[in-house]
């Protein structure tokens, strides 16, 4: 975290009850979470994801500072939208976790947020064409994936999101999307629930990987405005089964 | 199902016998598809494969709705050709096997139903460009495969096939074909038994694959006519061996 | 093999000795090429290869018709170069064995040859772009492989090489080459051991892949004549390296 | 090593103590880095990596000529900067080991050397597009990653790198680089650590398939000048995490 970051007073969490122990069930996906992603090749070793606390939605629940296939719930911590780790000492920090407290900040409906290196996304960070919905699962893409440039906030050369400036800045690009690209870095996803992120990071990496095989067969005839609408408004069908399907594979892997 | 599919009195259904329990072997081919295909990598958590009852070909047997590499003997059962569960009280049912029923309507030949979201199938269900035949044992696919776009029966958005109309404008898509794409979805894939329909997803997929590949070299050369009218008309060379194959791999996976 | 092949007066091998047992070597390396060749994928339940018996050139060892992955010591019979097996009552032939008793037959050379269907040797076998090779140790390619039409020979539309027409067009499109890609349908490889044959499979699977990715970054350099005749002129490095580690994982596996 | 290069008299290395036992840690490190790289499948049966010794800089450290997947503890030896083994008897060492002693004459700043065929790397050591950096953490590759052509040095056709003049020529190639294509053959990597060279050497593996996937999408924007510049100047965040992950991998593979 940026200096900026720590000193900040916080201007939306500081009268909030700080978390106790967290919701068991919360704690169990979060977990489950790191392991899925892990498994199914859409985390590396630096990606994190976080949940907000339903009790006391200024602060959230992340990880400390590892491998996410290595995580136990043991391991996590709560942080308030400052990204200060409630208790004292906690010093194994995610220092791009400025992410998740300026995500919350700004976007009410997000219940959790997810930062990584997904290897298909990379290559339409760095691409003039975007990332858009092959198939109605992936319907959240909308239009199309919106690139954050952290040229537009500083020119100093770093790509990692470290200060509040950047913070905000892919805040913005982020806008009311679901998924924000990084140019030469990875993406940021947001949902209404660990699940949800979690599918929708799964999802992400398979509609890049067929998009870009569609491309080679020529134009592509993505989802339809209506589409698009239609699959957002509806919820999708059964989730909890992909979800234990993916939980299997992550317990045997 | 939508309301419409299961209210519908049954025109062609009602007068046949219920099947009663199943030919084993025909519920251990169907459970052992339902593995190979999850092994292989053609069917994800959400689809679903349905053999006809061979005494009583107004029903067919599916798995209750689940994810189908968990499929066992006791979660298979039957259901008319309207897509009514024969016994009375199961409730767990595929909401898309409106899809079985009609194709067993129209195609006295199908023996076997497959529905899939096959990874590589999905490009070509958003392109211009044909699935067409790259070797002999994907004849099946003619001089290409059929895309049935939903909105030719609705527009309503929903990209799922669960009513009526949208499964009828599926089958006439499908027409004489082995195999239809679905235009944001996936593809759906009938034969004349449940080895055949397993046989016919798995070489889809490589076949997909295949053609992607041979699109990045230049002008592909497909399958000749005469040379698709001999596969079709030829029986494979002994599909016992793979299938036997497949199932050794599924079985250790 | 076809009542052609099968009534054809033996030419070259009727003087022959027949032979009694394999040379225990000759019979484990063609029992493990069998097991690496699976599980390195680049072969599928339908490939074959075989052995020329060192005592008796007019004999080649291969195994029953079967999938390679569960090939043994006792699947492995003896045919003459007329493809029809030493030992009376043998009647699980592989029916495109024809081709290996042709091979032997126009290439002294050979002392073993394989058909295969290697997933990533397909798209050249479909297009007017050749393989060529990428690196030295797919010298062996030469200025690129020849591709073998069925058509050249009849029309009748059938891709297996079954009569000794076909595999008589297959070794005149052979030639002095290494591999030949067969029009829809798979390859064919020689090699002065089962150990070459083994390493010249793989490494044409990989060299496949390879072209395909260069091929998308632009115009690809291949070898130079000069390399390719350097190449084709030197031992290859400790061979047996990449053969004991691969016999390794096919164990494993 | 080609006879000029063992009969060079030493420039560098004749004063030198001989190294006697390496240190624990970086003997640990290197048989790691073989299991890692294997694992990871940049590395197959004829690749090689090599340590400086911290206590005596003109030798370095390597294992016999053996399968990198198989080394242990007991297989890594010490060679002068002339490519001489330390201990008399040592007949089984890498023909190429020339690249290593070439580069740590060259290279003051270079601790570790890999020698490697990592597959997506083939396609642009063949292509004029150069391998460039997609993400931060591959901003060692620079502007673009040089080819060397050993044609550069003399045209007998052979690829490998074996004699001194051939081994200058890469030195001379990679200049300041870390890491040079070979055309036609495979890759060198230079580092401060084992741990870095492994490092980048999975980083410059799957750049390379995402720069791959990029221009299939179109134009692709790599990093710019001033965020190479910021990442070389950078230290990496918690390489010890990756590192970790791997090696838990590969003990597990």
């Amino acid at each position: 975290m940026s200096a900026d970051a720590s000193k900040r007073p916080s201007a939306t969490g500081s009268a909030a009850a700080l978390p106790g122990t967290p919701d068991p069930a919360l704690l169990e996906d979060l977990v489950t979470a790191n392991q899925i992603l892990s498994d199914q090749g859409v985390i590396d070793a630096y990606g994190h994801i976080s949940a907000r606390d339903p009790d006391s939605p200024q602060h959230y629940w992340i990880s400390r500072s590892m491998a996410p296939a290595l995580v136990t719930a043991s391991d996590i911590i709560a942080c308030d939208l400052d990204n200060n780790p409630v208790r004292a000492g906690e010093t194994r920090l995610f220092f791009e976790r400025v992410i998740h407290g300026e995500i919350y900040k700004a976007r009410p409906d997000a219940t959790a947020v997810l930062h990584n290196h997904s290897p298909s996304l990379i290559p339409f960070c760095n691409s003039d064409t975007r990332l858009r919905p092959m198939v109605g699962s992936a319907a959240f893409l909308g239009e199309g994936a919106p690139v954050f440039d952290i040229r537009s906030v500083d020119e100093e050369g770093d790509l990692n999101v470290c200060t509040m400036a950047q913070a905000r800045g892919l805040v913005q690009a982020l806008g009311r999307h679901s998924l924000v690209l990084l140019r030469g870095h990875g993406a940021v996803l947001v949902g209404d629930s660990i699940r949800q992120v979690v599918r929708r990071a799964i999802i992400a990496e398979t509609n890049a990987r067929q998009q870009i095989q569609a491309a080679i067969l020529g134009p592509v005839h993505f989802l339809t405005p209506s589409e698009i609408e239609f699959a957002r408004r509806s919820k999708p069908k059964d989730p909890e089964r992909a979800w234990q399907l993916w939980k299997r594979r992550a317990m045997r892997g």
